[in-house]
């Protein structure tokens, strides 16, 4: 992939790349672009010899991405070794990339002064980002080390709170009065250098209280005749309250397909933009809270020790030992019934195990839908009777499959008459729960994901129990 | 949100927005952009009342993007009732937004000139997009409609795989040789017109095989000076192999914040671009995609009836039946143990359950670090390790929790000591089979996301029943 890359490199002596020997280019990923295990390996081999100049090499073929990858796969005392082999504005680059967990932790190694000088190449967004996560003294020292510009950016941007518009856009934006020429637009581009974000993909045009009015992207001004006023060529904008949470940020990008947005403040006038490119990263996150938060996990991050992880997990575990042992309660009731017959000892499980899963499934449906904005209130009550008619269908089709399988072993129609009106009845729960679940805590203003599963769990457990052990008593004994 | 636009539509007279009166446009959207429930009833009563005017004024007020998702909200009959009430320029906007469910019948009832009309206006991704869903003869009836450069655009990229770059990629692409200037570029931009994709933001630099050896983001086009040769200026690229998994390119383009990126063909040379906004949908699909496997659902859309949807659930909740059933047949090989103390069955299901809900933990964490590339071969032996030291840890922790419980109700130590002892074996076999199902299905080629639930899930049942009861058979009787 890199073939072409390194003869240009060559040819025009692009710093970055030009002292780098191809091989080890073309051993660092592989066609997918992952870092290569044998790569690690050679790392791992050169900070166990000590050896910094093949540390610098090595480090020095990847792009801040892959070193940044690279830090996830060592331990803490071979990271230890390849930082001091970074020059500043890498190690910017890479600590933007870190995980918040490692991050935390290659950050206090970090002397104030280089990161100080970091900072000031970074874009104003990941700049915050990574004053965040330093510590109280250590942020006072590296925020007293910056130029006062680029400090100013930074204590601006922490008065916004986490997850918020506010913390995502970089205030770096160009904007242009709508009675300007593309000429004029080309012109002031062309002079002012330095003060413009390193990349761009809209100009904004703003009126005279610098609120935006419209927006022309950089290709279209590049297509337009230099004589054309902006007004002309500009489109309408979707503008961002700085206030707004970055999941609705994410589904507003991705539902208009948006590449740059203009962040406004209360007063509608124009302090920054957000980019694609972060949302990017922003959809990535929120989708895998979801996966975890749905299987009662919270991230402890890659590099949290075992005491963390198992402390992160320990809660949902802890919850459900209550929900469990209250279930479990039930059996509790009928245990003359289960010493009269103990083939029911056998069978309840199942019952509590197939509802529970029925649930699981509409759960994740739902809280996909929630999250994709394609359930709401006006569909609600037909997604609700839909599930409901699932839970019945699929709960007829258990019922006739388990009623062959314990009549073939146990050769009791009444037995199976229980088994098959038990699962019925728990996947119509299992289905209820599922969809009204999710729906309820969405409306109460809470994240579906995070609570619903303990929810839906314990009542097909507590159902599956009851409904079978209960028509068991009325039926068989 | 849209005040200011509407104060520039008034002045421009952009034709989409212009006629529309500010209050339905307020009406529309909530604060989050997503459409209001009140708006859709508003649809349903004009379509209730055959008002095809208010119908046409209502939709007309809704960006496209909007109006698919007013078509997810509405039922088939309002749906067609909608459909003729837009242009063809606008239906194909809202057939690329459609889910592919909703889209399929949607198709079905639009003439094949109207269709080509459309199709002839959209870029060639999204063109081949809804090609696809047409049914064999009525696709063959709009492509013979579709005049001859837009037909061999959508015929070539139907040649690759669904879910690759050579799908996703549009042909439109600006290369220029890296021997021009920045002003001979943006002449030649100006010159070419609608030859141009419809927005770009990398120019590809191409070597005179037209193999692409940089790339120029168009603002740094516009901030460079007219004489400069482009080799000046341009970037290295990262190319995406045309045949490469639209999974795949995601990962590139997240990883390295990519706004576009060069196709290349086996050979090497340019055939397309692939830009980031298309790749936002992809991140979506695949993250929905694995938090549905997870829960052993296959998406059946949103629009899916009662029976596709029950269908779609039933393979696993089928497999799933056996699974139980075989993890229940060890209870019947502990009957006579159970009949001498029926306290076993009450506390077999908590372990069981416990077990479960630890193995969901650890293969929600594997199968998302799996998927974002953060677990590989150069870390796996440290995080199994790491997830079996979880077990244990969060084991113990239960163990306790459970002994006390049990001791408060049963007043038995050795009861005690078996449930603690199974709690103990049952975190670690569910730690074990969280972490190395997932690894070894990846290792085989398969989705993770898949069939590894129903792997774990049968495991900690098994080995709940059979550790618990098989203790109590040696401990305590």
């Amino acid at each position: 992939m890199t073939r072409d890359n390194a003869d240009l490199t060559d040819e025009l002596e692009i710093p970055e790349i030009v002292d780098v020997p191809e091989d080890l280019e073309d051993l660092a990923l592989g066609d997918d672009y992952a870092l290569n295990p044998e790569y690690v390996e050679l790392v791992i081999d050169a900070a166990d010899r000590g050896d910094d100049d093949r540390l610098r090499e090595l480090v020095g073929a990847l792009r801040s991405e892959d070193v940044a990858d690279l830090m996830g796969f060592l331990t803490a005392d071979y990271r230890e070794q390849v930082i001091p082999q970074l020059d500043s504005e890498t190690l910017g680059e890479v600590l933007s990339e870190l995980d918040t967990n490692l991050r935390e932790e290659v950050l206090e190694g970090v002397p104030s002064d280089t990161l100080a000088r970091a900072l000031e190449e970074m874009d104003s967004d990941d700049a915050v980002d990574l004053v965040e996560d330093l510590e109280d003294e250590k942020r006072e020292q590296v925020l007293a080390a910056m130029d006062q510009t680029d400090r100013d950016a930074i204590e601006s941007a922490l008065k916004y709170d986490d997850e918020t518009a506010g913390r995502l856009m970089q205030r770096e934006v160009l904007a242009a009065p709508s009675f300007w020429t593309v000429g004029q637009t080309i012109d002031h581009v062309r002079a002012a250098g330095d003060d413009l974000p390193e990349l761009f993909f809209d100009i904004y045009v703003v009126d005279p209280a610098y609120k935006p009015t419209g927006a022309v992207p950089v290709s279209r001004l590049l297509r337009a005749q230099r004589a054309q006023p902006l007004a002309e060529i500009m489109e309408a904008v979707t503008e961002i309250d700085v206030a707004m949470d970055q999941e609705e940020v994410a589904y507003i990008f991705d539902k208009y397909h948006l590449i740059s947005a203009p962040v406004v403040d209360p007063g509608g006038r124009l302090v920054g933009q957000i980019t694609v490119d972060d949302i990017v990263g922003v959809i990535q996150e929120e989708s895998e809270e979801d996966i975890l938060a749905l299987a009662g996990v919270s991230d402890a991050g890659r590099d949290a020790t075992i005491w963390g992880i198992a402390r992160s997990r320990l809660p949902w575990l802890a919850v459900n030992t209550v929900t469990a042992a209250i279930a479990a309660s039930v059996i509790g009731l009928f245990q003359a019934e289960i010493a009269k017959l103990l083939t029911l000892a056998i069978l309840m499980p199942i019952v509590a195990s197939l509802g529970g899963n029925a649930g699981a499934q509409a759960l994740a449906v739902a809280v996909r839908a929630l999250a994709s904005r394609e359930l709401n209130a006006s569909n609600a009550a037909r997604v609700v009777w839909r599930e409901l008619g699932v839970g019945v269908i699929n709960g007829l089709a258990l019922a006739l499959l388990m009623s062959v399988a314990v009549f073939i072993f146990f050769r009791d129609p009444m037995l199976c008459l229980t088994v098959a009106m038990a699962l019925v009845i728990n996947l119509f729960i299992a289905s209820m729960a599922g969809i009204l679940v999710p729906l309820t805590l969405d409306h109460l203003g809470r994240d579906p994901a995070v609570s619903s599963s303990v929810f839906v769990t314990f009542l097909t457990d507590f159902m599956g129990f009851l409904s079978f052990l209960g028509l068991a008593a009325l039926i068989l004994l």
